[in-house]
């Protein structure tokens, strides 16, 4: 058996286990599964792999992959194929526009100006595995058709950047420019524009969190003053992103790079035919059944509006019932009950749906990846809104508005509970008031204790869940070990064991899905918007009837939850590097030029922070209608302020419109540095073409400038004074007074 | 005197005057002023025309243009200047993405190929004329400066093809391709925008028109039902010709033209700096400026408001007194008064506006001719926006619903009038009543009185008034002549003089103006909505207390003025291409790849309409309130149905929106000849480009497919045995039952 070694072109040092990767660019993990039958058409695949792997130009070497798995490392065995398919690459993205200039056709030269970055080689090498062969590939799926038993194909770590990164990160209050540089060539532009997204949100938040402190300092409580500016703030967020995205997809030269689709490999075509333009043989399937299913994600959409929202009415209507009606016994023990509804079903539901969500968009059967993942990401989305911003929209247009009208419905968990005790007896409750403590209590919960136990779910919990499982499987198989007698097949070479107890371990971890950061940002961005307009309009009402203590806390609570937010989003960036460098398979470095389908969600959040703003604005600042409805003795709380509260809505909607605009506009004037260097390589691409164009033909023609083709020569003079000659003559024509 | 046929490459045969252009390129219109001190700087300044045409490569030729001017024949001395004009222009088009591939650098072939249309040759050769000296052009500007004499640079008609042209379009019920194709090569790709809007709007009219009708037929009155599938049009055409127009552009290999801005020669620039990225001296404009004067649109807009509203106010309140109140003498003459009083300030008013309109976009000193032209044209909307559609807005919004209130105001003309009878008695008067006549008639003066005047204006007035200049100079002339008792100068050659009268004829017409057609027909977009939606709505209103006759009247209004303005379209196509050919210069063949800035103004309408036509049909469905007010004894009309009124309006905008949405997305999905043209080019652009430069290589690829750099030489069976062993170690390990 080859030594793995032998993949390293420095034969000399072999570095340790953990330091060095043995130039190893992918690794692809295979099942053996046990079932004889099975096993033998594994054999077979195995096989087929390799030699598909070595038919493409990859170098492979074999070894045990523990637990029933084999590791087969794969490398680009020649650094012409290597250069060759980055030549290729980059001359496609040419031709797609997301390069200004053509390739250098001298090649030497041409990678010593621009190298090829670890992202790009570990990209051209996936590619080289997973496209079809028909297109050059090895045409290897990972988990699809006759590559069922390829668990997974990633690449390896590199332990050592990991570790000085995260050090790097950890003690730096700002991410610059060259950390996302260095994210890039790593992880590929996907992950990079991740965590430029992170840091351009948390860069924003500085501003509320300062001057929302300053201002509630100098200019006391301000509550539409705080929802207008955060308003504001929101749009100038959403529209700066939109051009620092460009700015930096072009910085990163991958600006149009979502033109070139990737094929999934899941795609199932109903037919073949041949495309009436390019001639190809394209693979086709009905969009009319597509749409049909696509029309499923109505009922899923109700689906999820029923049971999320229905677990957390119930979960709400039971808390309501207990802390602010109910006065029996146990009353200490059954506050906690909704929690622990929640927490019991909510993460369970949403599995589920999520689950659900993920077969659904399957169905749908896109062609593309990028298409696929747009659909799912918009089902996400869905989801999360409800889960996320239901308790929101409770608080604030049922409980507070219609409290006392609904609260005695309550009386259902009364009767229910009555049938359990055998005395019969009604349960010990109290009169309803309005509880104001509420939301200030969401409040606290949401940024602080929510960002917690969420950095705990996230970072955490994999990792004693992993330690604990490792454990587990270690002593599973000393067992099994002690009870057969015999040792684990061949041991690993010394040189080598180290390296491969670290590869066997990266191949159990979870693929990292960014889809899954995005989502928490969009969502705490969100939150930024419709939570705190609640509370900014809470503010002001809160005085009249309440101590004052309250008054000061809404209003301190905008730029102090913008600190929960910053503190929060520190600590983010950091957890999310260490998910990516610990406990996840070193992601495949994709290219991405916008953080795709969140930008909509981003919009639409900005959109509905800016109705909801005015809504509860007006709602809590008007009447008092809504409050207990004695105000109103006809009983309907909307009675007068209802027109006026839908013009404020709609005076709001369409300010924010003008506004974005407005904002839009001046920003799309803002130059760039990306936008700069991209004129700058389009006007020194455009001097070079015409220079060599026509460089020669310009000097002719300035030479031969006024020539005629006619029989009559025309020279200068000849021409001046035949304009003398015609002015003269008109002068005696046209002016009176020359006569 | 060179003859102006030396001009002609076939000296041969001369054809009469009308029938060709001696090759003529473009006519230079160049006005002597009468002062001897201004005269004498004219002189000198021609002098310098002829020397600046001649420098670039024109070969000129003056005569006598009448009316103390002169007329300078222009023409692209030779074959090979013009070839290296246009092969540089389309590489230019090619670095900026407009054109897929690169010119063919064999030209002969490629010119056979891709022939160079006349518009093409007219394009650049007035770009030869007006670019400035520094980027290679003879620098003339028309009345600007230095050639504030030059009146204007115009091509002349090709009488032939326009004879032809309106022939054939005033037979055929509707414009194909190739109609739109011809116009493109004859006046450029802007002008053929025009025509092909007009078409599809022409062609998307034909919906409400048959359905229309036919639904009436069948189902009878269903107001509402109109008001619902006129907004959904509207959203089809919008989203239609959004697409239409990328794909005629692409057709037309015009997509993209807008990102090569043309210089505006008026730019005033308050100092030169280098710009950062490209070294090159760039004249610069203080943007803060700007925008201060771009606030001034604030109070021109106010202005506009101020002065149109006020006049159409009072006349719609005069019309009222007079019609409705007011029953003395002379009450048939009276009738006519506001008529007469909004026919003689209106045009006087709006001219002036737009002349206001004009001097501030001059004043915000744009740099490019389409940044002017789109802030021109915005102002040009919303001065046409008021005089169109205030009438409509005062009817629906104010008259109807407030008319038992503001009504007895009127009394003030009673006692203005009052003043001025000698009597001192009161006028007759009658008590008010709403009358639902009012709308009716205001349809049809719109829709059928409001279009002919407006053919009236815009073809048979300048005609008139052309023929009535034309005569009255005729006798001045004569007049002059017999005073002087002179001849006018030089006789015309006799092979000439036909030809030279028809250019001095030219040279005296308007330059046609694409703006004040697209005007025209964006506005009939508009009424085609609002209008419509106020008739729908008052249709469920009408047979409550009024006869059944309105019933049936206000329901087929919808078809019928559909059925209206389909004629009108036929008309006003050919009447364009008619006030094109006769009563305009032969436009610059600019080009375009859109309609411009008219696309916003189509959108906004469209989405105002939603707007509308839901607050209408909710305004005069509901209540009554708003007739007369006595249903409603405490006086506010709004009551109770104010909140109802605007969540109908909040709903209906926001299903617009989505419906927006869902139609843009169905109609990006749809293919177009265009859009399979551009596909096809860039398939085949890639597959060339990747051919040439992969030819060899691949091969080379694949033939040295499993090669290896390292020591070790892995040949597929060495692969497969190691594949074999591998599997089988593992099998050793992990599996029990193999035990």
């Amino acid at each position: 058996m080859a030594d793995l070694a032998s993949l390293t072109k420095q034969e000399g040092k072999v570095p340790p286990g953990l330091k060095s990767n043995f130039d190893v660019d992918f690794v692809v993990h295979y099942k053996i599964p046990l079932p004889a039958t099975e096993r033998a058409e594994a054999e077979a695949a195995f096989i087929q792999l390799i030699q598909a792997l070595a038919d493409v130009g990859f170098a492979t070497e074999v070894r045990n992959g523990g637990k029933s798995s084999l590791l087969v490392f794969v490398k680009i065995a020649s650094n012409k194929l290597l250069t060759s398919q980055v030549y290729r690459y980059r001359v496609q993205d040419w031709l797609y526009g997301v390069r200004t200039a053509a390739p250098n056709q001298d090649l030497t030269k041409y990678f010593d100006d621009e190298p090829v970055t670890e992202a790009e080689r570990l990209r051209l090498a996936y590619l080289l595995i997973t496209k079809a062969k028909n297109e050059g590939g090895a045409g290897i799926t990972p988990r699809v058709g006759q590559w069922k038993y390829v668990a997974s194909v990633f690449p390896l770590h590199d332990h050592g950047f990991n570790r000085s990164w995260i050090k790097q990160w950890s003690t730096k209050y700002y991410l610059d420019d060259a950390d996302l540089n260095q994210i890039r060539d790593k992880f590929g532009e996907r992950v990079a524009f991740y965590f430029a997204f992170l840091q351009s949100y948390f860069a924003f938040l500085l501003f509320p969190a300062v001057f929302g402190l300053g201002a509630w300092l100098v200019l006391g409580q301000f509550s539409w003053f705080y929802a207008v500016v955060n308003s504001l703030w929101s749009v100038v967020f959403f529209e700066h992103w939109k051009t620092k995205e460009v700015d930096l997809a072009v910085q990163w030269g991958v600006r149009g790079v979502s033109k070139i689709q990737h094929p999934r490999p899941q795609f199932e075509f109903e037919r073949e035919a041949q495309d009436p333009v390019t001639g190809e043989i394209v693979k086709v399937y009905s969009p009319f059944k597509r749409l049909a299913r696509q029309l499923l994600q109505v009922p899923f959409a109700l689906a999820c509006v029923v049971i999320l929202g229905g677990l957390i009415v119930s979960c709400f209507a039971i808390e309501i019932f207990i802390t602010e009606v109910y006065t029996g016994p146990f009353k200490q023990y059954l506050t906690f009950l909704p929690t622990v509804l929640l927490t019991i079903f909510m993460p369970t539901l949403s599995t589920l749906l999520t689950k659900l969500a993920e077969r659904l968009t399957a169905i749908e059967n896109y062609e593309t990846q990028d298409a696929h993942q747009a659909s799912f990401v918009q089902k996400i989305f869905v989801l999360n809104f409800i889960t996320s911003y239901s308790p929101i929209f409770l608080t604030a247009f049922i409980y507070v508005p219609f409290g006392k009208i609904l609260v005695p419905y309550l009386d259902v968990f009364q009767l229910t509970a009555q049938k359990f005790t055998t005395e019969g007896k009604p349960l010990p409750t109290k009169d309803w008031e309005m509880n104001p403590d509420r939301l200030t209590k969401q409040v606290i919960y949401f940024t602080v204790t929510a960002q917690i136990v969420n950095f705990a779910t996230e970072v955490i919990v994999p990792y004693v869940k992993r330690k604990v499982f490792k454990a587990v499987e270690d002593v599973q198989t000393e067992i099994a070990e002690k009870k057969n007698g015999e040792d684990r097949g061949p041991k690993d070479v010394p040189d080598e064991a180290e390296f491969l107890s670290r590869v066997r371990n990266e191949a159990q971890l979870d693929e990292y899905d960014v889809t899954v950061d995005y989502r928490e940002m969009v969502i705490q961005f969100g939150e930024q918007l419709l939570r705190h307009s609640l509370l900014q309009s809470r503010e002001t009402k809160q005085p009249a009837d309440k101590k004052t203590g309250y008054l000061s806390l809404f209003s301190v609570i905008w730029p102090l939850t913008a600190c929960s937010f910053l503190v929060n989003n520190w600590i983010e960036a950091r957890s999310d590097a260490m998910k990516i460098a610990i406990s996840s398979q070193r992601p495949i470095p994709w290219r991405a030029d916008s953080i795709g389908p969140w930008l909509n969600a981003l919009g639409f959040l900005s959109w509905l922070g800016s109705i909801t703003s005015a809504a509860l604005v007006f709602l809590f600042n008007r009447g008092g209608g809504h409050e207990a409805g004695e105000s109103h003795p006809n009983g309907s709380p909307w009675n007068i302020s209802g027109w006026a509260l839908l013009l404020s809505i709609i005076f709001a909607e369409h300010l924010y419109l003008v506004v974005q605009i407005v904002v839009r506009n001046v920003v799309a004037k803002l130059d760039s540095p990306g936008l700069q260097k991209e004129r700058a390589e389009r006007f020194a691409m455009r001097k070079q073409v015409l220079e060599q164009t026509f460089g020669d033909q310009h000097v002719q023609e300035e030479s031969s400038g006024p020539g005629m083709t006619g029989g009559e020569k025309i020279t200068r003079e000849a021409l001046e004074e035949e304009a003398r000659e015609a002015s003269r003559s008109v002068s005696g024509t046209g002016s009176p007074e020359q006569m």
